[in-house]
C-alpha cells in the first residue's frame, strides 16, 4: 500500500485510512474514493518497464492496486505474505480485437473490442471480485458476503472458492434457478429470501453486521471499483499508451464505469496516457436514470427496470455519484437504446467480431452505433466498446436474438433451392 | 510449413502431401497425422526461446505446427501474408491452477487444473476451429462447413465469424435451441435437417463435395487435431516443461486425447521434455466403446449413448484408431465413470477450484477421484486434469448437480437457527 495515501468521501471530502475493511464514509454515509501518490507510482513504474512484465492478470499493474506489497508474489522471488500464496482464478488481460468489418458496417472509422466476457466466470465483475477476496484476507476474514443474482454473486462465489473463502449470498426467491445454480456449484452458501429485493439486501446487511463477514456489497465497498479498473488500464496497455478518443461502456448501477473512468485518471495523473478519453455512458432507454440526470443537467431520479439487460436494469444506481461525476469530467457522451437495438448489436458483435455478448454486454456497442448514426459522435472518431459479460450468461436472451434456422429435409435438391 | 515433412494415412502407412485441403487417405480412405521434421524443430527452437515469447495464444508454438511461416505475422515486423492479416480471435493460454485443496479431498498428492473452458466460445474445440480457419484461408476457401449441434460447431462459427468466413452448419431438428442461437448468433448459415443425425451428416458431406467448401467435420480433417495438441504445449510449458506421470481427459469421439498425445509426443521427439506423461481417458460408463476395448483388449464396438454428458456421448467414435494408439502408447489408464460420479465431480471443482465445467468438462477429474479410489493410480502420483469446456455451456445439467438452495423469511432469527 506505498502507493495509497488514504481513502476520501466523495460526498463530503472526509479522509479515512485505507484500511482493508473499509466501507463508506464514517460521517456522511457516502461512497468512498482511494487516493493514489502518483509522483511516488510516476517514480517507480513507466509504460516501458510495465510492457516487460510477464504477469499476464489484473495483478500486473500492482504500484496503482490498493493491496499489500507483499500481498501479491514478489516478481523476483515468488514470495510474499499468506495472502499473496492464496490460490486465485487468473483474473484480466482479457482480449481487445481490432474490430474493422464492425467499425465499417455502422459508419466509423476505428473501432476495438474490449471482451471482458473472456474472464474465469464470463464477466468484467471478476475483477471486482478477485479485489473482494484480497482484501476480505487482508483484514483477517474468512468469510465473504453479498447480495445479488448477478454476475457479482457468481464472480464472489468463484474468486472465492478458489481461494478457500466460504461465501454467503443472498438473493431474492424470484432469483432465476439457473443462477442459483452457478453459485451453488461454487459451493456459496445462498440464502433464499422470501420478498423483495430490498428486503433481501437489508437482511445481508444485519447478517454481515452481526456475523462480521467481509463485505462484497457493491458500491459500499470502495476497492471494488479498484478492481473495475483494471479493465482501462488494459485498454491503455493494448493501445501502446495511445489512447481513442472515446471509451463507451453499458451502465447500471455506476459502479462499472465509474471504475473506468478511474483507471483512465490513475493513468494519465501518473503521465502514461498524455489524453484522456470521452466517455460513452449507454443505458436502456427502460431504465436510464443517470443519463436522464446528464441530459436533463439535474439530479437522478428513480426509474422502472424495464429492459431485457439484467445486468444493468437498475431504477436506483447505488452508485451515482461516481458515475455522474466520471461522465462529466470526461466531457462524456449518453446515449440510451431499445432492447430491440440491444439485440440488434449482439448479432452485429457476434456475426463480425465473434465475440458473444449477454445484453447488457453488448449495450455499449449498441450505444456506439446509435451515437455515429444520431451524429453524436462523428464518424473518423476512434472508440473502444467495452464487452462487459459473456451471451452463454443468458442464452434465452440470445435465443430472442438469433432468429430461426432453415429447416429442411435431407436432400441436396432442397438444399440448393436455398443456397 | 518448413518444419512439416508430409501426412502419412494411420491405418495404411501412405504418404501424401500436406496440402491445405487435406482430409482423408485417397488410397483407403484412413485418417492422416502430419509428420514433422524434429531435428529441424530442435535447431530452430527450444524450451529458454519459447518462454520468452510474448504471443500467450496457441500460436506461440508456430514451429510444431502445420501452417505456412508467413500464415503467422513475423514476431519481428509484424507481417505475413493475407492469411496471416485475418482478425482471429485469441485463443489458447488457457488458466493453468495447482488444485491442492482438490488433490486432499480426494486423497493425490499433485493436481493440477487445466481450465480450457476459458477460451473465447468456452471450449478446448476453439484450438481446432481457429486452426481451420487458418487451412481454410490457406486452401483460399472463403467457406467452411461441418454437421455438430456442439462445441465443434460453436467454435467453428465463432472463429470462422472473427475472421470473415461464411459458416454452413448442419445440425439434426432434434439439436436444442439454446445451441442452435448461439451458433446464429455468429452469423452462421444453420441448416437444420428433418432426419437423424447420419442424414444430417451425409446432407453435409454432399454439400461440402458439391460447393467446395473448406471441410471442418472432425476425424476428416486432419489439421483438426493439430490445433488441439496445443492444449499440450501449454500443459507442459505452465510445468516448466517437468511433466506430470499423468495427464487426465474425458474422451468422445477419440480426437482430443488423440490431440494431447501428439503433443506431448512432437515435444518428446524435439527434445522439450525428457518423459512422457501416462494418459488417464475418461469415458462415460453409458457409452464407453474406447476404454472398453482397451480394458477387453478388443477392437471398439458401437455402444448406446447413455450420459449427460452430451459433449462425449460418442456410440460410435470417428476417432478411434488415433485414441486407441495414444492409450496404448502412453501405457495409458482406462476409468468410467457414473452421471452421477459426473456431477459430483462438476460441484467438487467449483468448490475446490473455482471452476465450472459442463459435465464433459468434469469427467476427466472424476475419472481421476475413482482412479485414486480403486487403486489405479498411486496416491503419490503427479496429475493433470483437463477441463475441456465451460459449464455455462450446459446450465441445466449444473442446476440437476446443485441441488437447492436454503429458503427463508426476510428475519434474522430465522436466519440464525442456520448458520
Amino acid at each position: 500500500m506505498n502507493h495509497v495515501i488514504n481513502a476520501v468521501c466523495v460526498k463530503c471530502g472526509a479522509e479515512h485510512e485505507a484500511t482493508p475493511d473499509l466501507t463508506t464514509c464514517r460521517k456522511c454515509g457516502g461512497i468512498l474514493d482511494i487516493r493514489y501518490d502518483y509522483d511516488r507510482i510516476r517514480r517507480d513504474i513507466g509504460p516501458d518497464a510495465l510492457k516487460k512484465r510477464t504477469d499476464l492478470s489484473m495483478w500486473r499493474y500492482r504500484e496503482f492496486l490498493p493491496v499489500r506489497e507483499d500481498s501479491l508474489p514478489n516478481p523476483a522471488t515468488g514470495k510474499g505474505s499468506s495472502v499473496a500464496a492464496l490460490p486465485r482464478l487468473r483474473v484480466g488481460w482479457s482480449p481487445f480485437y481490432r474490430a474493422d468489418r464492425l467499425a465499417r458496417e455502422i459508419g466509423l472509422k476505428t473501432l476495438y473490442i474490449k471482451d471482458d466476457g473472456i474472464n474465469p466466470t464470463a464477466s468484467l465483475k471478476d475483477r471486482a471480485s478477485a479485489m473482494a477476496v484480497v482484501k476480505a484476507a487482508e483484514a483477517g476474514a474468512k468469510t465473504i458476503a453479498c447480495s445479488s443474482t448477478g454476475n457479482a454473486a457468481s464472480s464472489l462465489a468463484g474468486n472465492a472458492a478458489a481461494a478457500g473463502f466460504e461465501t454467503y449470498i443472498f438473493v431474492p426467491e424470484r432469483a432465476p434457478k439457473g443462477k442459483v445454480a452457478q453459485l451453488m456449484m461454487f459451493g456459496a452458501h445462498v440464502i433464499s429470501v422470501k420478498g423483495s429485493y430490498e428486503d433481501t439486501f437489508r437482511l445481508s446487511a444485519e447478517a454481515i453486521e452481526e456475523y462480521g463477514w467481509y463485505n462484497r456489497n457493491a458500491a459500499i465497498n470502495p476497492y471494488l471499483m479498484e478492481g473495475k479498473k483494471t479493465v482501462s488500464f488494459e485498454i491503455a496497455e493494448q493501445l501502446d499508451f495511445h489512447m481513442t478518443d472515446y471509451v463507451a461502456v453499458s451502465v447500471g448501477d455506476g459502479c462499472t464505469i465509474g471504475g473506468v473512468w478511474k483507471g483512465f485518471k490513475d493513468l494519465y495523473n501518473a503521465g502514461f496516457i498524455d489524453r484522456l478519453p470521452r466517455l460513452i455512458s449507454v443505458q436502456a432507454e427502460g431504465c436510464c436514470p443517470i443519463n436522464r440526470a446528464i441530459a436533463e443537467g439535474k439530479d437522478w431520479e428513480p426509474m422502472e427496470e424495464n429492459t431485457i439487460a439484467d445486468s444493468i436494469a437498475v431504477g436506483v444506481p447505488r452508485n451515482p455519484d461516481k458515475a455522474l461525476n466520471a461522465i462529466r469530467e470526461s466531457n462524456g457522451v449518453v446515449v440510451n437504446v431499445s432492447d430491440d437495438e440491444i439485440l440488434a448489436a449482439m448479432r452485429l458483435l457476434g456475426r463480425t467480431c465473434g465475440v458473444f455478448a449477454e445484453p447488457a454486454g453488448a449495450t455499449g456497442t449498441a450505444g456506439v452505433r446509435k451515437a455515429v448514426e444520431t451524429g453524436l459522435i462523428e464518424p473518423d472518431a476512434s472508440v473502444v466498446s467495452i464487452v462487459t459479460g459473456s451471451g452463454l450468461k443468458d442464452v434465452a436472451n440470445a435465443m430472442k436474438a438469433a432468429g430461426e434456422p432453415l429447416t429442411i429435409e435431407p436432400s441436396m435438391e432442397v438444399l440448393r433451392t436455398h443456397i
